[in-house]
């Protein structure tokens, strides 16, 4: 049986801020459009960033839908990466619009990297690529 | 600035058992091969399924490291998607693997789906599009 990696779905606690981080401050693009889903009580939306081929699906559910239990930050989901061409402009602009900034800059293997945290507490890895020179900011 | 979606990242208790998982049960191929990180005093490894896009890293950290704090399932990672051609099929093989199923056969919109879980506890959709028919197993 072959199976086929789709897209990975987050769960968010309140879909319109968590779409507003999405697509205003990271700047995705809904694939498919946000919808309801009554079996589960909830509503879902498909997202990608322009030039990536990576589908992040959001999911909401109601308060007392069986899919919803209390939310909680696990480990099992230990990040979600996304590339930027300037990391300590891309950090600067996101701080600025108040999001937060769990490390600032450090570098593993070709790789300058930063991490925020999305309106869910989800960590954000913000990657650069040292090949590509950067003027510090 | 442009950010591009680049990978989600989940982290695995067990890196042996969970790329054993992902390769040998849903198989996935590794993309970027299993490497040490001293850093974050872990190992990581990239994985996509043939004929997808999607990539999927597996993080592993060592006790101690302070990337790595007690494991916990949390609600942030609602569920990794992969396709298959054959719901029941799939869910039949797995079973027989040993893998646990927690919901057999569902019908949503235009899809069959069922949901098992990786050695982690990380829930795994499994889709079949309704558009092609499936002869009931």
């Amino acid at each position: 049986m072959l199976f086929r990696m789709t897209y990975t779905g987050i769960r968010v606690k309140d879909m319109e801020e968590s779409l507003r981080f999405y697509t205003e401050i990271l700047g995705m693009q809904v694939i498919e459009p946000l919808e309801s889903t009554p079996t589960t009580e909830g509503k879902v939306v498909t997202l990608r960033s322009p030039s990536s081929t990576q589908l992040l699906e959001l999911n909401w559910y109601a308060a007392g839908s069986r899919f919803g239990p209390a939310y909680s930050n696990g480990e099992d989901l230990d990040h979600l990466a996304f590339e930027c061409d300037d990391l300590t402009d891309a950090v600067a602009e996101l701080a600025r619009r108040g999001i937060e900034v769990v490390f600032r800059l450090k570098e593993i293997g070709g790789w300058n990297e930063a991490f925020v945290k999305d309106p869910n507490g989800i960590w954000i890895e913000l990657l650069q690529s040292r090949q590509k020179p950067t003027v510090p900011g």
